[in-house]
C-alpha cells in the first residue's frame, strides 16, 4: 500500500463519518499519510481532494519537500490554525480532529481561527484505526527491527555479554550497540536491563548495579528500523538456578504461549489477556501481574491495540502486537518473556524469534 | 533547593492565583515536582498541605515508592480522573489543570470526574514557569551534561573522527558512544550530523551520505544526565574551504556572540533574538536564518522560555537557555553555532565550551 493509499482509506473513512475533511495533528499519523518527519506539522487531508496540505515551519521546507513530495506544502509555524483558515477558505464545513491528541488550549487556537465558519468535530483515533492493520511495506521494517534485535541479543550472549560483575549499564550499552551493528536506526525504546531484585521492577532503567550468580537479568529491549519499532523481553539466569527461579520462569512461559495461542482475528481483546492471565492466576501468581498482556506497536512502541482486562473491541488479521506476560516478586526478581507478532489468519507470526527456553547462562 | 521546596513554590503560586490545588499531569512536571519518572502518573498539589498525592499504575509500584518517598503514592491507571475525585474528596474547590498538556478527550474526562464538584481551571504552563530558573542541582546536572558533551567532541575530534570517506551515521555513532564513555546516560536527542549540502537543512538526521574534501559538517547535539539535556552546535569544515563558507562562517559566529552579549537578565526575549538575527539581516542573509534564536532547556531539550521573534516576556537570572543562530544555504550547505548557556546578573556562563574558532579538520 502506497501512503495515497492510506490517505484514500481515511477519505472513505471520513466520506461515512459526513467530515469534509480531516486535521491531521499528531506527527505520528503526519509521518503515516504523509512521510515527513519534521518536528511541527498539521496535515489536512479533504475528502474531496487527493492533494493533501502540508503545514511547517522554516525549519523543514527542503525536508518537507523532499520527503512528501506529493503534498502541497505550506511553511507556517502555527501549523493547526493556518489549515483551519485553510480549510474554510476550501469550503470545509464539518472537519474533524484529533481530540485525544490537541490540547485543551490548541483547541480554544483551533476554534478561533474557525471563528464559526467551520464545525470543528471530534474524531480521536481515525487515524490511529487505520494504523492497527500494518500493510506490507510496514510489516517488511518491522520484520528488520525484529531481525536486528535478535541478532543482537544473540550476538551478546554468544560473546558472554551476560557475566557476573558488569552492571546493567554496561549490558545495555553493548546490546545498544550490536543493534547499530545489526542495522537498527537506535534502540526503540530505553532499553532495561534488570538484576537480581531490580528484575521485579518491571519498568526498571538500568543502573551501575552489579550482575550476580543466581541473579535473574531480565532485558526488555528493540531496534527502530525506519520508525518502526520492535520489542522483545527475555530474562536469563546466573547459574546457578533456584527452584523458585525455575517455577516462576516456566510459568510465564506457559503463560506467554497461551497468550499467543489466543492471538486469532475476531477474538475481544480483554479475552487475549484472560488467556494468559488464567495461567498465571491459576499458579497463585495474580497478583504479581500487575500490567496488560499487550499492546500494538508500529511507528510508536505503544499503539492501538492495546490488550489488557479492560480493553474494548477486538484482534484484528495484520495486527503487529506484543505479548509480555510476566510474574513479579518485589525483593526477590521477576520473569517477563515478550514477543513481537503479527496477527494473521493462520497461526500468528512472531517476528521476535530469539528462542525462549529457560536459558542459565 | 529541594523537590519540596519547588512544590511550595508552585503553592504559593496557586494560593496567589487562588486555586486550591493543581492537578499535574506532564509527566516532566510530575518528574520536577516528585522526583517519580514513570511513564503513566499524576500528582496533585494541594495548598494547604505539605505532601503530594502521586498516582502512577501498578507497574510503577516499587518504583514510585522508590524515587517519591515523601509523596502519597495511589495505585490507579487513570491517575487525571482518580486524582480529580481526591481532590473533591478533599474539599477542593478550585483544582488548576495544564490546559496546555490536557488533551480535549482528556478534560472530557476530568470534568466526568468532577461532575460539578469542583471548578476545572486552565493553569497553563504554571510549572514550566518554575522550571525556567534553575536551582543549584539542575545547573550541577546541566554542567555534567554540557561537559560530557565537549569532551565527547574533543575525542571525536582528536582522534580524526571527521575525515573524508565516512558517513554521517558513522560520526553520530561514534559521537554518541564518546558521550557514553564520558557519563551521558544517552544523547539528549537525535544527533544531527549533516555533511556538505545536507548541512543546509537546519534539522538533518544522519545518513549514509559520506563527508567529502570541502564539505561543511554540522554536527548538532547534547548529552543526557539525570534527565537534564545539553545543546550545542559546531561547524567544521573539511579542508579545502572556499571563500563563501568562511563568510558565513565567520557571519555566524558574529552573530553569536552577539546573541550571547544579549543574555542580560530583563532583556525582551525577542530583543535578544533581534540582537543575533540583525547581524545576519544586515550582511544579507536574514532569508537564510529560518528558525528561532534559541530556546530553553532542562527536563526537556526545548522549554520555557523560547527566544524568537515572536516571544513574549524577558530574559530571567538563572534560565538556561541556548543561542543558535543559523546561515543555510541551499544545496551548498549551513552553518550554526549554538551553546547552552546560564543567564546571571553578571555575563552568561556557556556550560558548552568547545571552542568556536573556524576549524578547518
Amino acid at each position: 500500500m502506497t501512503i495515497s493509499q492510506r490517505r484514500q482509506r481515511l477519505r472513505e473513512r471520513l466520506a461515512a463519518a459526513e467530515l469534509d475533511a480531516m486535521l491531521v495533528s499528531d506527527l505520528v499519523n503526519v509521518r503515516y499519510l504523509s512521510g515527513f518527519t519534521g518536528s511541527n506539522a498539521a496535515l489536512l487531508v479533504r475528502v474531496d481532494d487527493e492533494t493533501p496540505v502540508l503545514a511547517t515551519d522554516a525549519r523543514y521546507r527542503t525536508q518537507a519537500a523532499r520527503q512528501a513530495p506529493d503534498a502541497e506544502v505550506v511553511i507556517e509555524r502555527a501549523c493547526g490554525p493556518h489549515l483551519v483558515e485553510r480549510a474554510v477558505a476550501d469550503g470545509v464545513r464539518r472537519l474533524g480532529f484529533e481530540s485525544h491528541v490537541i490540547t485543551v488550549d490548541a483547541h480554544s487556537a483551533l476554534s478561533r481561527a474557525a471563528d464559526g465558519r467551520l464545525e470543528l468535530v471530534r474524531a480521536p483515533g481515525t487515524v490511529e484505526e487505520l494504523r492497527m492493520v500494518k500493510d506490507a511495506g510496514e510489516i517488511a521494517l518491522l520484520r528488520l527491527a525484529c531481525e536486528a534485535a535478535d541478532a543482537a541479543l544473540t550476538d551478546l550472549i554468544e560473546r558472554g555479554g551476560l557475566r557476573p560483575g558488569r552492571t546493567e549499564k554496561e549490558v545495555r550499552r553493548e546490546l545498544e550497540s550490536l543493534m547499530l551493528d545489526h542495522g537498527a536506526d537506535g534502540p526503540s525504546f530505553e532499553t532495561i536491563v534488570a538484576t537480581g531484585a531490580n528484575s521485579a521492577i518491571p519498568h526498571h532503567r538500568p543502573t551501575d548495579a552489579v550482575l550476580a550468580a543466581g541473579d535473574f537479568v531480565k532485558i526488555d529491549f528493540g531496534a527502530l528500523v525506519g520508525g518502526y519499532h520492535s520489542d522483545m523481553t527475555r530474562t536469563f539466569v546466573l547459574a546457578p538456578i533456584a527452584d523458585w527461579q525455575r517455577e516462576i520462569y516456566e510459568l510465564v512461559a506457559t503463560a506467554q504461549r497461551a497468550g499467543c495461542a489466543a492471538l486469532v482475528p475476531g477474538t475481544a481483546l480483554k479475552a487475549v489477556d484472560a488467556a494468559s492471565r488464567q495461567v498465571i492466576a491459576d499458579a497463585g501468581y495474580g497478583e504479581n501481574f500487575g500490567h496488560g498482556l499487550g499492546h500494538g506497536v508500529g511507528l510508536r512502541i505503544h499503539e492501538a491495540p492495546g490488550i489488557n482486562s479492560s480493553a474494548a473491541g477486538t484482534l484484528l488479521a495484520g495486527s503487529a502486537v506484543t505479548v509480555e506476560p510476566g510474574v513479579y516478586l518485589p525483593d526477590r526478581g521477576g520473569v517477563r518473556i515478550e514477543d513481537t507478532l503479527i496477527v494473521g489468519d493462520e497461526a500468528p507470526e512472531s517476528l521476535t524469534r530469539f528462542p525462549k527456553e529457560l536459558a542459565i547462562v
